[in-house]
């Protein structure tokens, strides 16, 4: 199987001058690296006939296949779809297939047709429109020069959905590229550092056509394996193989996998198990009550909690004792075992859970320095504290501390956790 | 004053394969926008000799400046100091300076340096190094060809530092940049279009080295006006001066300049005038809460908050009457108003708020579709609700509404809001 090589152009002075990021380029080269394309190049040059041209020119040369968004509709005078048409040596010619697809668009939002719209109707002669059920500029598929170029939309959301639906299929229809199957498995609580260690073994002795990456975030570390071969199936047995070998070298920090983030983990464990939880949360400030409810379908399970800034509300919405309060501070094991105690009690739920801690940048002393935080998780059988020592970032401060508390329930209900 | 023409080049594979997104192109295109330089082209080209030349090669024709980061450090094999050195047809020296450099960079870390670290004091001949207080690969500036090369590591830190504290200012030294002045007016409640309207006159009146853009996000549009001139201090006062000619036309809309944020500029407002708020929270679960949290000294003016999401917890922690929550439901105008004049009692705060609607996507009925949702203020002396319709995602719907609340403080802490 020959390699396939691909330039992804994206057209836009709002990303020249740095008023966005170029998200589309990201996307559409994960997109290709999904059906193992290589993407050898990514160009960024603004709404100018020549730049285009110039980009196009040297893009033909050294790639099979060209993807561009933006530069269409009306308000950018549709620079890409006439500077395409000189590049193709061919004139723009109304197309009767697209004019229908922009009525029927229009139709379908209740809304009049306007004369500006139908220019977009015109295409480049060569051009094979592709449908864009999300907007009226359709995307364009030309096969010239040995080289497949597309262009479509900048708008993110139809740029995704033309990509998915439609141009990806294409892509695959028309050049030889491998299987690509990826899986993503899901860890908390370990480093990449330590979990390369944990896993050596078994990373060296995975398959040749099975590619193993790391990719940390907020005390999370994804591990994405990549089979490449020529049928799916196979690749995805091969695949669950190694990750029923993987599990036990990660019993407690496997959480899930693919798009499963840990706060639909955790809210998928309490309703299986028909259990429901409260927060008490003093440094992080109703961010877990948040992670909770964002996710649809949390009042299943997620009861509501408080978030107590003030001593005065620890004591009197939490019944913190004020002793308690005076001799240990706010910030110890004491406060945030009573916090979640009290929590579940007062909300009539079967968990609670709570944090203390100091978020920073102010507010440390040398006993408990910035980054110092307490959390805890009772359930009525037994109350768990730990001390975490995170960092000085106030923000990464309350996520992190957060997001162990989401873990810390995932382990209590997985039966994973050792007790105190 | 002659256009001055820049390229950014970022190297390494991960971009390629759509892992990160590029934020250090979008940067280092912002930087050199301010300082009145004009981006022509960004790419992307992976860890490999050949492609990083021929990159080279076709930016030095085009551009006066081009700005590179990554393929630096050991782990990438120094690919881009060793393609630059075959570039400018030189070889690598050790350069003593940047030994000493990195000596005391290690020393001031307490750590030996190591062999592989002594091979990023090898540079190309002609290679002027510019020092990185963060990181132990220096930055490198050329001028060969009739063009400036600058090559900074790719960590985001290090380059943005690089390019704040060194790289800008020798550039601005080395070329005759102009002087460019911005000013971001922030503004909360309208549309862009509204805006656009309303403004009309007064941006068409704009003299013609002032200009306008408009940068829309979360309810907010942000008016960024550009100077560009020869003198800062004149530019300012330039401004200055139309920004007083705006205010009067959005008076109620203007919140805040530059970096502040919503939140930042209502716990200001609070702080200043020695008042305290609670929250009541319903569909938007906490989020309120942590918006005030996540600032900095916001144990000053915050006390606490409820996420009330179940109808046992809005009756039994914030005493709304069952009555009303039978009668009205839970998303209702006498709920939300009962939850902030509950919960500034129960906090004992001046201000208490409160949010209660269908977040999505499930929940909606005919009376009140997804997005449905109901706000409401009390100080003592009044009580306001106000219905929202919003949309039909959930996030949208949590955020919107929270910075919504957040207005309607600032809008009644400014003398801004007309009672109901």
């Amino acid at each position: 199987m020959k390699a396939i090589y691909a330039e992804v152009l994206t057209i836009g002075d709002e990303i020249l001058y740095g008023q966005i990021a170029d998200t589309n380029a990201q996307f559409i080269s994960a997109e290709l690296d999904k059906i193992g394309i290589k993407v050898v190049r990514l160009s960024s040059v603004g709404d100018e006939e020549d730049v285009i041209l110039r980009a196009l020119e040297e893009a033909k040369d050294r790639a099979d296949l060209v993807l561009m968004t933006g530069g269409l509709g009306p308000t950018k005078d549709d620079i890409t779809k006439k500077t395409l048409a000189t590049f193709f040596k061919t004139e723009m010619v109304e197309n009767a297939q697209v004019l229908q697809m922009i009525e029927d668009y229009f139709k379908s939002l209740g809304q009049e047709m306007g004369a500006i719209i139908r220019a977009q109707a015109q295409l480049p002669a060569n051009a094979e429109p592709v449908f864009n059920r999300l907007g009226s500029a359709p995307a364009m598929w030309f096969h010239e020069y040995d080289t497949v170029f597309v262009s479509m939309p900048g708008v993110p959301v139809e740029m995704k959905v033309l990509m998915e639906e439609e141009i990806i299929p294409k892509i695959q229809q028309h050049f030889d590229t491998p299987v690509i199957y990826h899986k993503l498995v899901r860890t908390f609580g370990k480093g990449e550092s330590d979990i390369a260690k944990r896993i050596h073994d078994w990373a060296e002795a995975l398959p040749e056509h099975i590619k193993l990456a790391y990719l940390p975030s907020w005390g999370q570390v994804k591990l994405r394996l990549t089979a490449t071969g020529s049928e799916q199936a196979s690749l995805e047995a091969e695949v669950a193989e190694q990750i029923e070998l993987l599990k036990p070298l990660l019993p407690r920090e496997i959480f899930g996998y693919d798009k499963e983030e840990l706060e639909e983990v955790v809210g998928n464990l309490l309703f299986e198990q028909g259990k429901t939880v409260s927060t008490a949360e003093s440094c992080t400030g109703g961010y877990i009550a948040h992670l909770f409810t964002k996710v649809a379908g949390s009042s299943r399970y997620f009861v509501g909690g408080i978030a107590a800034y003030s001593n005065e509300v620890k004591r009197n919405r939490l019944g913190v004792k004020a002793e308690t309060l005076e001799e240990h501070g706010a910030v110890s094991e004491e406060t945030v075992r009573q916090m979640a105690e009290n929590v579940r009690e007062k909300f009539q739920t079967d968990i609670g859970v709570a944090s203390s801690g100091v978020a920073g940048p102010g507010g440390g002393s040398p006993e408990k320095p910035v980054g110092t935080v307490w959390v805890a998780y009772a359930d009525g059988e037994r109350t768990y504290a730990r001390k975490l020592q995170l960092t000085r970032d106030r923000k990464i401060n309350i996520t992190l501390t957060s997001y162990i508390v989401l873990d810390m329930i995932r382990r209590f209900l997985s039966g994973l956790m050792r007790d105190k």
